[in-house]
C-alpha cells in the first residue's frame, strides 16, 4: 500500500511479476477493495498465483516506529512481515515508511544468531560497476564488531545476488591511510584484516560511485548521509541542467538534440534503477523499495526479493557467520 | 609551492590578486631561486607588494602531519604560518596537504580562546543558493559543545563574507524529526536551541545542495563523507556524459550543440568555483585552496584570505563566543 503511489504502481508491478516469473506467487496486503478494484482497471483479478489480503491499517509516513509498533498491528506492512513469521511467504516487499518497516521487521522476525542488529544495504551505481553500501541508515554509532557483521552480510548478499566467489570489502573513512579515521573504524580495519573475508582496506566518499570495490560498509549514520548527499548533488545538477538548456532558443535547440542522451545518463544514476534495498540480518526477507519507484523499479524490487529467497541469503548469512566466529546456528 | 601544480598556478593566480587589490601586498614563500624564475616567465619581478621569501624545503601530499611538525620547520607551508604568528602577515593560503596544513596553523597559532578544536569550512553551491559547511574533516568524534563552537564558527564567517545579519544555522542528520539522530546530535541540537544563534533544526544530506540554508554543521567524518560523496557523483555524472555523449555520429552531433550549455552546468557545480576553504577557530587566518585548483581558482582562494581579514573574521569569533558563552578574550 505504501510509497508515494500506492496500488497504482505496486499492483501492476506484481502483475508484471507474476508474468516475468512462473514460480511467482504473490499476495498483495492493504486495502482489499482498493487492491481488488486496481486490480480489475488491469484487467486482472485475484486468483492462482495472486492473493489478495486485507489489512484495515495503513502506516503514515510521518508515524513513528514506537507507536506504529504498538498502535498499527493490522497494517499491511505488519501484516505483510507477520506473513514470513506464519511461513506462509517467504519475503516481503514495502515502499513505505523505512523506520517502521525496520522497526516492525526486527520486532516480528528478529535477527539472525550472531547479528546485533540488522543493516540496510542498496547496490549504488558506479564508473566502473555498482557497490553494494551498508548500513544506508538502520543504526546510528554502531561498533566495531557490529560494522563486522555488517561487512559479512554485505559480503554474502553480493556473493548471492551477483555471483562472485570472494566480493571485494571496503571500509568507509576520511582517508585512505592506516593513521586515519577513528577508533571504532581502525577497530574494525582490524577485524576485518584477521578474518578469512576480501577485505582492501579503507576507501573514500568519492569511491561510493567509482564502482572499484563490492562492498562499502559504514556506519548507518555515515551511509545515510552519504546516499541522501547523492541524491543531493544529482537533483542540482538535473535543475542546473533544466536551467541552462532552456536559458535561450539555442539552447532549447541543444536541449532538443540533446534529449536521448540526457535520458540515458540519467538513467544511468537514476536510483530507481538500483531499486530495492535489503534489510540483512533479519530471520526473512525485508526489501524496501524507493516511496518514488515506477512499475519497472517497484518490479525490480520484487524481483531483488525472489533472488533473494532463491539463494536463501539469511541462512546463507547465518552459514558464513558460523564459520567465521563459531556461532550456534 | 603546493598543490598538483605548484608555482605555475600560485604565481600567476598572486599576480593577478595584487593588480585587481591595490591594497593588497603578497609574500611568495618557496623555492626562491623557482619563484623567481616562474615571476620572469610571467614578465614580473619581485617588488613593491611582491615579495619572495626562501624556504628550503617542501610538505609532500604523502607526509604525515606529525613527522612534518618535527622535520620540515623550514617548509614553505611552516614559514607562511609563521609569518603569521610573527605579525608579518595576516593571512596564509595553501593549495598543499590538509592534514599537515591543520597541524601546523593549530600547532604555531593555537586556537582562539573558547575553541577546542578548529574546523574547515567551505561553501558549497545549491539549487537555491549556497551554504557554508563545517567540519569537512578536521576531526573526527566531535562531542557536542565542539560542535555547538562549530556552529558559533560557521555563522561568524558566513555573516561576514556574505553580509547576512542572522545566517540561518542546521544541523545535519539522519532525519528531519526530532527523535532522530545520535545523542551527540541530540545534545547539540540542545545548545542551538538555547543559544541567540538562529538554529532551524536538523537537515538531511540531500539539503546540502539544495542551498535553503546559510550554515550546515556535523562532524568532520560526516562532512567529509559528504564533500567526498558529492565530488564521487559528479565525477561519475561527467564519465557517464562523456561516455553517451561518445556513442554514436548521433550523440557526437548532440555534444557539439549542447557544449556551451554542459560546460555552464559543470561550471555551477565545480568545486574550484567556490575554492577556498577556512581553518577556523585559530588565531589566525589559513585559508586551504583546492590541490587541482588553477589560476582563477587559486586567485578566488586569495580573494576569500582578503575578506577575511578585511573583516577580521578570527576577533568577530572571538567575541561571538564570549558574548554566548562568557569566554574570557
Amino acid at each position: 500500500m505504501g510509497g508515494d503511489f500506492g496500488p497504482r504502481v505496486t499492483v501492476p508491478a506484481a502483475l508484471a511479476a507474476i508474468r516475468k516469473h512462473p514460480d511467482l506467487a504473490l499476495i498483495l496486503v492493504g486495502d482489499g477493495d482498493l487492491l481488488r478494484r486496481t486490480l480489475a482497471t488491469q484487467g486482472a483479478a485475484e486468483g492462482g498465483r495472486l492473493i489478495v489480503r486485507h489489512a484495515s491499517q495503513q502506516v503514515e509516513m510521518h508515524d513513528l516506529p514506537s507507536q506504529v509498533l504498538r498502535k498499527k498491528k493490522d497494517s499491511s506492512m505488519r501484516v505483510a512481515i507477520d506473513l514470513i513469521k506464519e511461513g506462509l511467504v517467504q519475503a516481503a516487499v514495502s515502499a513505505g515508511n523505512t523506520g517502521a518497516l525496520m522497526a516492525i521487521a526486527s520486532f516480528v522476525l528478529k535477527t539472525l544468531p550472531g547479528i546485533d542488529r540488522p543493516a540496510i544495504c542498496t547496490a549504488l551505481p558506479g564508473v566502473h560497476g555498482h557497490t553494494h553500501v551498508l548500513d544506508l541508515g538502520a543504526n546510528v554509532d554502531s561498533s566495531s564488531e557490529e560494522l563486522f557483521q555488517f561487512a559479512v552480510m554485505g559480503s554474502v548478499l553480493t556473493s548471492a545476488v551477483e555471483n562472485k566467489e570472494r566480493p571485494s570489502i571496503a571500509l568507509l573513512n576520511i582517508g585512505e591511510e592506516e593513521t586515519k579515521g577513528n577508533d571504532r573504524v581502525k577497530q574494525t580495519a582490524a577485524l576485518l584484516d584477521a578474518s578469512p573475508l576480501n577485505y582492501v582496506g579503507y576507501v573514500e566518499g568519492d569511491d561510493i560511485f567509482e564502482g572499484k570495490v563490492d562492498v562499502i560498509v559504514c556506519d548507518g549514520f555515515l551511509g545515510n548521509v552519504a546516499l541522501k548527499t547523492a541524491e543531493g548533488v544529482a537533483r542540482a545538477l538535473m535543475q542546473f541542467a533544466r536551467e541552462e538548456f532552456t536559458r535561450s532558443p539555442f539552447t532549447r535547440m541543444a536541449a532538443l538534440f540533446s534529449r536521448p542522451v540526457l535520458r540515458a545518463i540519467k538513467k544511468r544514476l537514476d536510483p530507481r534503477e538500483y531499486n530495492g534495498a535489503s534489510l540483512l540480518g533479519l530471520r526473512g526477507i525485508v526489501i524496501k523499495s524507493h516511496g518514488s519507484a515506477d512499475v519497472l523499479s517497484f518490479l525490480r524490487a520484487i524481483e531483488e526479493a525472489r533472488l533473494e529467497v532463491e539463494k536463501n541469503v539469511p541462512e546463507l548469512i547465518s552459514r558464513q557467520l558460523s564459520a567465521y566466529l563459531g556461532t550456534p546456528q
